[in-house]
């Protein structure tokens, strides 16, 4: 008795959710779970279910694919630990949050290693003995260290790389190797605030709340499409090195909940948009 | 072309959403939202599902019947608008608001009447062009005076009351005319501070959040159904008196959003828990 | 025995609250609340001090001055209802909020006149028996519009001038006339989305969390000094016409709030930031 | 060139901040920040200051004693780190968080020792080169386990006890060694649900919203005064395992807002409420 998830996506039509569960039930499998969503503009469906029982993959997609319409995209997932690199650069709290949360087990995944451009966070990556890469920017192009970043990364197999705070724009080439496949926390509620220093930025326009995205990291900047987002207020009183100390705590909470929503295979990416299957 | 909302609950087994959406499928209806939920503890299956379509409601309801487990519970409701009648004392602001809503259109219901054992709130409620009644509760038993409640509401053929700031307690014959029918809005976040006076209770105790409750009302004082929930933080430098100013807010928009949530059918009850199917 | 705000500005020394209170107690009266901030850029410091007592206003502010350095600003304002009039355009919900409000005695203000550039708000306003003024924006220049609108105004000698939902620009000449005495509320969380169409713009970029911002008009769009904020979690299933639903509450709490803040004077502009002394 | 924070209640009367200003003024002292609150009940009043300058403690104190009304408690405290030992049981998240903190520098405290009834987090605890205790609870009276906590924590000196998750209740005797110096995170939105299994509480009674309080222990279970409290949103798709997953999140961040607050001198008691000053 096992545990997958079932995404699907494809045009629209009627009728949709009774063939997938007619499917199902020929395999004798429960739903535990389901979940549906219609994108009129694109009048695409989509849907994901949660399984449970004795699955025969070969067959449950064979049954899928002759049921739904040309192009249907099907994907069947177990519910393995998926794997994760982090990229962190020197600010230790959305790090230690997500390397504390893997140490108690409250993480569908297993964390393989951290990467950073410097090496002030390898004390506390080393304290949960995790491997730490330092892979120095400096006396490089951009180009080079990327490559010692792929160098670093890739022999680990991830499924997702988690931007814990690292603080460096990755080119188009490096992120097209991992679509949909990076996360990104930043510090600010986007789009307001893009680019640097958002605190400084809220500081300065006067707002009374602030805020957190958590992301995937698409081509262009601070423009993937958004996981999650989490707020606090703001008051007068702080200014912007205090807001960013308050904003901490909902970057780690908010980095940490759209981790868990990504492990758990509750986004789906339509567009610059997600699909969040709560 | 017209839209339905099914609602079913059932004792559970494989399959039923495949057999539910066969029906739809025979009779060529559209789901635009689909949800489900198993109750564990009591094995049942609650579904409700958005239809659009030409719907035949015989032959439909015979085709569910049929493929549902004996016992099952299928509602097939149109979405004219519901009937209203409001019950209110002294306060203006949770009638005011809804009353503004319905004036606005905002609300899937007509409001039929508003009925007080006090007279202060006619003339907001006749600036809406809305009748009032006045059954004062002085001076006759609390049976005679909920006697003449009923005379006054009965009439109106109510789908539902909606107790804005009603600060008297029915008795249990009362409610148990209008089963899950009954809405109020309690000034605390429940089950903190029952009773009387909760901000002055919340006050005392120093708390450093405050809310407000809007449930179905059962036989059991502050003891039915929730509905929905909302809250706001306070200060000590906030007195019993200021808190209650500000709950004012959470409990017009908490009463105004479960009494949307009813009216569109999403609100299903199980034991003393509700389902919100949003 | 009155009630009285004090409200001080200048540039920041020692013993400044030391020499405030000073006066205060020479002229025996209580400080019921009392808030400062000291801007540090600009060397500023703000104090907001309730008072209770019998003033005499020109002895007090005589004492203060001769205390306060060179150029302090220094306000001593009564607690009389303000004088405010509302423009709107053609949604009621901001509108008939603060009508209602106004209605329950809630605000600190008289309510003069509502004026709309169309007729459909009428009905609305003449319920709470308040002057509706039409003043048509067709036909006319823009500066005609804004002549039209500024006699409806005049006569009533508002302190504030609130939008509540109107949507159309002011001139920078108009907004001169009143420096931080024009309340907007911009449906959205501000400096996200600025424009038009800010819930179509939210839809689009698929964030989680929607806004609305009240906030001092300037003679930049949507870049006044911000007063209050406030947020609501949104899904993927939501459309940008269900945003704008939700968003209505918020937008009405919010500027209300803000409302509330500037009628206790407890809203301070410095630069492009409000200081807020709750 | 140092900071102290200055805490004072007594009597109220008139003029006390123009009285303690006139000492802070005479001996050259700048107010960094300074509130005041009067407890109208009690006629009592607060107020804490941060003082930046060079203090001579006894002279300052020697003023402010012969400005003050008699009683007055006038409290000069230096920002020196306050010193902490954390009580835990088998719960990683708060402690974790704690430590994480600590580590990172965020914690104007050291965490000296943390002790536990099991021996499941020492693992945890010495990742961070903190010393653990291990006091077995069982195979001995509750007094005679409280004469070994004892024996372990004294020694360290601990300004403040922190219960991260501390699952076994105090006996009055013990508490009275600390009077509000324990801090104790409850996982309910306190007052509902106390006592043992809060989750399943609200699970049972439905609510909409659950929450965390972080409050010190005084002799009665769960009542002791609130420093702060937080919530989140559950739906009826969560049972009680899911909401605990899902509180956990909120019970870290309030103890340790609920901590840094403590840290600063921020939090004063007056009865059974606290006094914040944010």
């Amino acid at each position: 008795m096992t545990n997958h998830v079932l995404l699907i996506s494809c045009a629209d039509e009627r009728g949709l959710v009774n063939r997938v569960t007619g499917c199902l039930l020929r395999h004798s499998l429960n739903v535990v779970e389901n979940d549906e969503y219609v994108d009129r503009r694109s009048a695409t469906f989509f849907m994901r279910t949660d399984l449970e029982g004795d699955v025969d993959p070969e067959r449950l997609l064979d049954c899928l694919r002759q049921s739904l319409p040309e192009g249907a995209s099907i994907e069947l997932r177990d519910r393995s630990p998926r794997r994760l690199v982090l990229y962190a650069t020197r600010e230790p709290h959305c790090l230690g949050d997500l390397l504390l949360r893997h140490d108690a087990g409250e993480l569908r995944a297993r964390v393989l290693a951290v990467v950073s451009q410097y090496d002030v966070l390898r004390r506390l990556v080393e304290r949960f003995e995790i491997p730490f890469h330092h892979i120095p920017a400096d006396q490089c192009t951009r180009g080079e260290h990327e490559q010692s970043l792929l160098a670093a990364t890739e022999p680990y197999r991830p499924d997702y790389l988690v931007l814990a705070k690292y603080m460096r724009v990755l080119s188009p080439d490096f992120v097209a190797r991992f679509p949909n496949r990076i996360l990104n926390i930043h510090h600010s509620f986007l789009p307001a605030f893009v680019g640097s220093n958002p605190y400084r930025q809220a500081y300065e326009r006067g707002v009374k709340i602030i805020g957190a995205t958590a992301h995937y990291v698409n081509e262009e900047l601070d423009e993937g499409p958004i996981i999650a987002q989490s707020v606090i207020p703001v008051s007068h009183t702080q200014d912007a090195a205090n807001m960013a100390r308050s904003g901490r705590d909902i970057e780690r909470s908010v980095l940490a909940r759209a981790l868990n929503l990504v492990l758990e295979d509750r986004v789906l990416v339509v567009g610059r948009r997600t699909l969040v299957f709560e």
